[in-house]
């Protein structure tokens, strides 16, 4: 089954509203619709308020999802208990003035750890947000760009599976990610933020199953700074009403829409000017194909070298990655290729066979390009992944400096 | 036991003779003097060649070491057979040069990955430096300032322990290291290289246990960019001769070199304009505290709000950090407290069990110093760990951008 990119974001989903708004840092997104909702959650150790409430939410009820509030510009992390109790007054401000059930609102925060929630100003943004909440995809623009925080754009995707009406079925999300991104996320216990909702008529388990695999082949694959974030959250949730699709197409789109919006983050990452894509091949395992091609995308030497456009240096550093992270099996240096290929470029290759080619007469043309895409084959089994991050620039240090 | 620091580095210790040069990048140093070596070598899975020959010097002889050579400019990593042809071909010249045996030669190497040795140079080079060999502590300086890369200063310590003759001992070494910097070195198995010589008379499963403890506490505590290079290795050559001593004391006194020359290695990390120190205190095991004062080490965005002296940034990036890596036992955040402190200035508690000290009065002062210390205590147990890593600037990506 084919599906096609449509626009809308979260709002192409029918009986979907949204709405956000922003004031200086502090915003505040609000979603209205009902359905089965499964999620993933951060795991750090230390996880904040709201992660821990959502939780609990999803588990003590029916898995029953009316309404995800969510605010930028406070995490609501190492805040006590009365970072809990204000992470439930939030739902319950929600839930009052929707009229849902209390028990049925999930709740999100991103911002920086440690200070208490202002809930004067969430109560007073809640009641803006909740006059205009809307269908059409102004709704869904607003809600990604409230949870914005160092990000420098707002990310939604939206597909749309099958031919006719029948089996026709929408999944659209929003997500906000910029630092601190080193997802991690687990069905039992992610600052990233993503929500996404779809028609699909499935049930719980199969959703779990297709969230689970679409987040550890997207968001888990980002890395921007190596950082976990005590915040991170992605909530799937399914209003029903869709055609009838199986659970191997429904997982085919769903992992496009999430590794959409996971390569958005990682485009977006702080101070990126380039987005790398690292595929791993050739290896024994998925587990080495992950570690490996995240180690190379969380390298701060390999993320240098591709800022100043260095292949030469990049090449070396790679190598020097490949060897520290791999989990299980061993790593012969004498059978790996790596090919580089920079956006609108041809694919260079610059390492065969454990023999690094002759690049003096390569130029620094080659990674140009806004997308850089490293292919490294380790010429040991028949397993591969995929990683996505950026480069480090100064921007980087300057936004993160203070 | 009391110990005194003196001048000298490695020619602190008698019978030992040094020398090095360098010219543009590419240095050579030769270190003569026979004894007992142990060493330990990087556990990242691809071993550049000098790392293996040596491995396997050690393996094969008597473990005896009559000299080391050791060149920066190349690493001879990712060079398969020439490389390793090129690794025994340094020892053989440096055999005849010397008048030793050429199983008593280890090998060591710094510099870019995936280029072949300029064998016709080293030759060369050697011959300068043999003529030079000297027992003063210009060769001492002269090898430490040889093996450097991107090293701004070169690295030697030497300490007398032991008030008279009969139980005096010499402790003396170098080290070079500033990017690349994420050694996890184990005896059977770090580019930092450092070289320490002594003439305690203590037999090989003594110095393997010394070495092994003053490593752990020391090479491998210090992060400067969490990307392990193909080439660290540590020697420690014991001569004979000195006083007596017992494993206890030695094991302290090689446990002070070691760490001053860690944090010499973090305090020149590339483009560091600060050293972090980071002691994790209150752990429920030592894994547990390694691992928390490592990430925090680690950590860009801890490193990024050092350098911005954003002690308000610091706290809540710390938190994350603690949380990500714990590896066993939990994390209660209700119970971790923090002070920063930074050189010269009053220790501040940033945290008190699980809430964050309001530091709206808290100035820039507090981080102005070159070095600043954190103290966490995580209130869950009696362990603790100090790890050494330094400051994220714009010239670290400088550097590294090539």
């Amino acid at each position: 089954m084919e599906w096609e990119r449509i626009t809308g974001g979260l709002c192409a989903v029918k009986g979907v509203r949204a709405y956000g708004i922003k004031e200086g840092n502090n915003g505040l997104a609000l979603i209205e619709g009902r359905g089965k909702a499964v999620g993933m959650f951060t795991t750090n150790k230390i996880k904040a308020a709201p992660v821990r409430f959502t939780k609990s939410q999803l588990e003590a009820g029916e898995g029953i999802i009316s309404a995800i509030i969510a605010n930028s510009g406070c995490a609501n992390s190492f805040t006590g208990e009365n970072g809990m109790r204000n992470a439930e007054k939030m739902a319950e401000l929600a839930s009052s003035s929707l009229g849902v059930d209390k028990k049925e609102v999930a709740v999100a925060s991103t911002g920086p750890i440690g200070r208490q929630m202002d809930m004067e100003l969430i109560e007073r943004q809640l009641g803006e947000v909740v006059k205009r909440l809307t269908s059409d995809e102004m709704g869904s623009m607003t809600a990604a760009k409230a949870i914005m925080t160092t990000d420098t754009f707002h990310k939604e995707r939206a597909i749309r599976i099958g031919a006719d009406d029948k089996e026709r079925v929408i999944i659209g999300g929003i997500a906000k990610g910029s630092g601190m991104i080193f997802p991690h996320l687990c069905l039992s216990s992610a600052t990233m933020l993503s929500f996404i909702y779809t028609d699909a008529s499935l049930d719980d388990e199969t959703l779990k199953r297709c969230l689970e695999d679409a987040v550890d082949n997207s968001f888990n694959m980002v890395v921007v700074d190596g950082d976990m974030s005590t915040n991170d959250m992605v909530l799937l949730v399914s209003t029903g009403g869709g055609g009838e699709i199986s659970e191997g197409e429904f997982k085919n789109g769903l992992n496009f829409v999430c590794k959409e919006l996971a390569k958005l983050i990682a485009t977006d990452g702080e101070g990126a000017t380039k987005l790398i894509e690292v595929r791993a091949k050739g290896a024994a395992s998925v587990e080495d194909a992950r570690e490996i091609a995240k180690a190379i995308v969380r390298s701060p030497l390999v993320k240098s070298a591709v800022f100043g456009e260095r292949i030469d240096l990049t090449c070396g550093r790679i190598i020097a990655t490949i060897g520290s992270y791999t989990t299980s099996g061993d790593v012969d240096p004498d059978s790996i290729s790596i090919s580089i290929k920079g956006e609108g470029q041809r694919a260079v290759l610059v390492a065969k066979k454990g023999k690094f080619v002759d690049l003096s007469g390569a130029t620094r043309d080659i990674m140009k390009g806004k997308e850089i895409f490293i292919d490294v084959d380790m010429g040991m089994g028949e397993r591969e992944a995929t990683a996505w991050g950026c480069d480090l620039s100064y921007d980087y240090v300057k936004i993160n400096a203070g």
